[in-house]
């Protein structure tokens, strides 16, 4: 293992082991096992890491931003519990969703339990900058929240623009992301300068990371993503494939599509069919150039911090995401 | 009116003003206009409103413990709109429940946008003692979730006793009282002394207060109450009044309790019926006597004030309690 691939699994291990010290196993039963077991099924704690890069590179140590990293990672298995209910998914992480393994009710308030441990592990931070660590908490709160409801609004239209998508990938995905290379280099020490140049990298990395799930969603199968294959298009999602198609594709596939989304159960068949769409259209090349695009703006970002040579972990970050395929 | 009554209703004409500006009508209107929807609707903002006697009480001003009450009430409804989901309720404040004027989804994310808003309320007090302050209310949010999990395990249980009855309702209604007298006391000025008796105050109104609720749920008409009638008994929720029954009812009354508890559906008639027997058995008059002695004990806890003359607003405010018919 190379020395970036030993940081981030040590990385990953730190986050984990105060993952499960944060959720413990004590009553009631119906909210802590819940939470503990969807905790437990994996994930790819991308946002601690990153946050805790951030820190690095700011200056700071691992232990300064551990605790916002982990609140972080609880806040982000909120919005997918959530998120999975409402989008009716019972894939994640290759094993059934928590209102598939239990029902509607456990899962509603194994979320709500989730944002409280979130905030309970955030104001474990000593720093003195907890008071705006927290404020920059909960916009991202609230803008995740937007985000969800925007991204729930347009599965009802087929006239959503490219402007509106990245509006919304912004708050739902983008925002979490931007928040930890914020918080990040807050905690690690950095100046407004730097926390900015992060906070843009994020927001580079968070467009590319949100177009590349849209991608997965209907080209890597099931075993791979750990998700359903084609739920996006099954429930209607308007994500960067499906707008582009809807824009740009010639006229009787734009027809076909139209015909697919008001189907009112979407078979298998209809999934390869909108890949293949997807796919003679060059919808799926664009998409792949928009993304690599956004990670190597991402970069470019990075060559404005003041020490530019320190940001090599980051940029390894960046290859990393680039080269995931789930 | 009085001059308490006057205070009163100016407090809460403070609190119902700054809960407008708290959730303002903008897009996502998925999001926002549920939100507002419920805030409109009506709600007594008495967690508010004690919270801001409390300040008072302790020295402080209305404007010292404003967000914070305001943040408390966004809490309260945040709790209101899932519980309402999991409860199957369709009848709130006389009007429709979020879920049902909308759809699950929706209420879903009213009720996380409600905490986010919460905290963002929350988060604009100036006061040096914030930290302090959102570690009291995010403990608050965790125990809301624990309390709500309780409930819905006792739900199919039939051997619970009152020991976790009042364990429950501790965390799920008395918290946020608790909360609200602590947080108003700490903004006010008061010394941990006075923080500690406030709390107390609240732990012993807030089990009178839902003993109240357990018992309104079946004496009191629909009209009255703006809840559906009966809704605890038709979802097996192991109230103060069922407990005590399935404890101390004659044999032939516990057989018949059981069977409604197990019935798949209950009837209007059985609602009556269980009214009929909590009324025979006594056990209405057990649950009138035991809210009295929980709001005596609440005033006995305020002569240990320090300045036990300034409690009268505080004694005035368990008097109106004690009177609520919802």
């Amino acid at each position: 293992m190379d020395d970036f691939s030993q940081t981030i699994s040590h990385l990953k291990l730190r986050v984990d082991q105060e993952l499960m010290i944060a959720t413990p196993q004590i009553k009631p039963q119906s909210l802590y096992e819940p939470i503990h077991y969807f905790l437990s099924i994996g994930g790819k704690r991308l946002r601690p890491i990153l946050m805790l890069l951030a820190a690095r590179l700011t200056g700071g140590k691992t232990e300064d931003a551990l605790d916002a990293a982990v609140a972080i990672e609880l806040l982000h298995n909120f919005t997918l519990v959530h998120d999975d209910i409402m989008d009716h998914d019972h894939l994640r992480r290759g094993h059934a969703t928590v209102h598939t393994r239990w029902d509607e009710s456990v899962a509603i308030l194994a979320g709500d339990g989730l944002i409280g441990l979130a905030y309970r592990q955030l104001l474990k931070l000593p720093s003195q900058r907890l008071v705006t660590v927290c404020r920059l908490f909960t916009e991202g709160v609230i803008e995740v929240c937007e985000g969800q409801a925007f991204d729930k609004e347009f599965e009802v239209r087929d006239d959503v623009t490219l402007q509106e998508y990245f509006l919304m990938i912004g708050k739902k995905t983008g925002r979490l992301i931007t928040m930890s290379t914020q918080i990040g280099a807050i905690l690690g020490g950095g100046d407004d300068k730097e926390v900015e140049i992060l906070r843009e990298y994020g927001e580079a990395i968070g467009i590319a990371f949100q177009i590349q799930d849209d991608l997965l969603d209907i080209v890597e199968p099931e075993e791979v993503i750990g998700k359903t294959f084609g739920s996006d298009v099954a429930a209607g999602k308007k994500t960067y494939l499906m707008i582009k198609s809807l824009e740009l594709a010639p006229a009787e596939y734009r027809e076909r599509i139209r015909d697919i989304l008001r189907a009112s159960q979407v078979s298998p068949e209809m999934l390869l069919e909108m890949q293949h769409i997807f796919r003679v259209t060059s919808i799926l090349d664009q998409a792949a150039h928009e993304i690599e695009e956004a990670y190597s703006r991402a970069n470019r970002v990075l060559d404005r911090f003041p020490r530019a040579e320190a940001t090599q972990e980051l940029r390894q970050f960046t290859d990393m995401l680039l080269n995931r395929r789930y």
